[in-house]
């Protein structure tokens, strides 16, 4: 079964991926950490209970797991395809996914909330994913008692999540704003508007490969479509502003930038060790080009695919086994010379 | 007919060629810079009565030109070649060459001395080109009267030159030096033996491709053969140096150097566009790793050759025509992806 991350999309050239999850805490655990080991296990129980029930109306394939029983690299893989956020993949206590086969819903339990209810999809559709989510909260609260104040809305472990519990976000891949030094400018323009900027993995983690999580910080106080229409009113205008400038740096100075993309394809075709800040740079220097039509792939290639999973975790399970750095180095490398197809100039030079 | 560069030689990861000049001056004109334009026309017309002397005892087919009159960039291209010395390309006064086929033996006219007799070979091996030079002196003293002076020598311009005349150099490869920062210190040890070391095209020229031209600094005093084994001496130990450093390179970071030596091709591969000292510094890497076994291109191809086309004046040569510097590196980046065969691994990998 095709994977979310493997359907094209509108506005993939800036826009990789619409996200939105949704807080929930049920009524009868204690929140965040003051929830006791035995009740963890409890809880996670409980609500994969209701698994049988998500799968009957949803109709898709659902499998369920205990992260925290995974190993290391297994928990960091999920992370790195954004199955599970890294707080659930680093908490010690019982934790809980259900899964849906194509990824694109993950019911996280245990997380900073008792339950977190993410939907994903490719290219800019904050309403389908919302609407997924949305229907996923509805199955649940069949079966499930959520902790709901009429004047508040939904209870969260942290007070920025009280109200709709949502929070919605776009993955951005912003090589041109990047390139020119805006992203910061960018982020301080945002702030205004309630929106934030991170990298690849939220919170804490940096941007690699030009790649940027967009999202709403307060979820208080407004409905889940303001909410939303605010994201996309804010995300229209750096969609533009990328593109933009994109243009604008292939007026001012194409044969510089046809060069960097050719010589970003040559590195990554031979060299033979290679980490993953580099190989990303160098992959979003031949994303941007690809979109651009500046060069152009001979084969079909997700670029942002093999982003993912030339990370460190994902490498390790492609290779089946635990190695260190220096040996993930050099299969990255492997990995990316043997997909990357044959190259030639866009229809753009 | 090949040239002189075309040749394969013993020692050629290290010495790329040997070469000496001979500098004599005529009894019957000023010497240097006292020279009259009208004797300049005078001398280079009485030196190129020389040529078909030269040509029947030689038995090789020469070339005559007066090389004030050619383009600028044939001039470059000449010195680009080694054929010409820069001073004599850049000289106004009248100047004259009598070249061979081969490319293998030169004799300038009117450069600092009124005579500047160069032969070079591919390789290591003085004692053919001192030869070839000698014997060209001699049948020039047939016809012509060298100023000589019994106690002194041959007398010249400039007095590092009395004496014998003979100036003697190798041309190096000294990746390995080069890249662990070893140049600065080996030419001050080999000032103390009285040789001196130097860029590409000679005096007051930066290295480039880690190509250095290496000869003795005085002649006065001191025999043909004392000069040429002493310099000889030098250049076997900087050789045993090098090779040394290379060996030490290989062993203690073999993947590293693989790595750089795979991604230098891969750039060079695939930019379309380069300057000449950042396209010397990647085929320097590149024959370092062919030489070392590294790396194995498939079909065979002279390094030092494609080093030598890539020059600005050669290029324009090769392109037909003069062009700026912008399209000269577009130029020059599309000969070399041309002229580069496919790659595999060495057998030492």
């Amino acid at each position: 079964m095709r994977k979310w991350y493997e359907e094209t999309a509108e506005n993939g050239d800036v826009v990789i991926s619409s996200r939105v999850r949704l807080a929930r805490n049920l009524r009868s655990y204690r929140f965040g950490s003051r929830l006791s080991d035995e009740d963890a296990v409890r809880l996670v129980k409980e609500v994969q209970d209701a698994a049988p029930l998500v799968k009957e109306k949803d109709g898709k394939r659902y499998f369920l797991c205990n992260v925290n029983h995974l190993s290391e690299v297994n928990r960091q893989a999920m992370v790195e395809r954004y199955v599970v956020s890294p707080t659930l993949a680093g908490k010690k206590q019982e934790t809980g996914l259900i899964l849906s086969e194509d990824e694109s819903v993950s019911i996280m339990i245990n997380e900073e909330d008792h339950i977190r209810i993410q939907s994903v999809t490719a290219g800019m559709d904050l309403e389908k994913v919302f609407a997924e989510a949305n229907f996923i909260d509805d199955i649940l609260s069949e079966q499930l008692s959520f902790s709901f104040d009429d004047r508040f809305g939904y209870l969260t472990a942290c007070p920025t999540n009280v109200g709709t519990g949502l929070r919605a976000s776009y993955m951005l891949f912003l090589p041109a704003l990047t390139m020119t030094g805006r992203v910061e400018k960018l982020s301080e323009e945002m702030g205004k508007y309630g929106v934030t900027i991170r990298g690849l993995y939220g919170e804490g983690t940096k941007s690699q490969g030009c790649l940027y999580q967009v999202s709403n910080q307060k979820t208080l106080g407004r409905t889940e479509k303001e909410i939303i229409a605010n994201l996309d009113c804010i995300v229209d205008q750096v969609i533009k502003q990328e593109r933009r400038r994109r243009e604008y740096m292939l007026q001012a100075g194409y044969d510089e930038i046809e060069d960097k993309i050719f010589r970003s394809y040559g590195i990554l075709k031979y060299a033979r060790q290679i980490g993953v800040e580099d190989a990303m740079t160098l992959l979003a220097q031949l994303k941007f080009g690809a979109d651009a039509g500046v060069v152009k792939l001979k084969e079909d290639v997700n670029l942002h695919i093999l982003m993912m999973n030339i990370q460190p975790a994902g490498l390790q399970k492609l290779l089946g086994k635990n190695v260190g750095s220096s040996v993930r180095d050099r299969a990255r490398a492997e990995y990316i010379r043997n997909k990357l197809p044959d190259i030639e100039r866009g229809q753009n030079s």
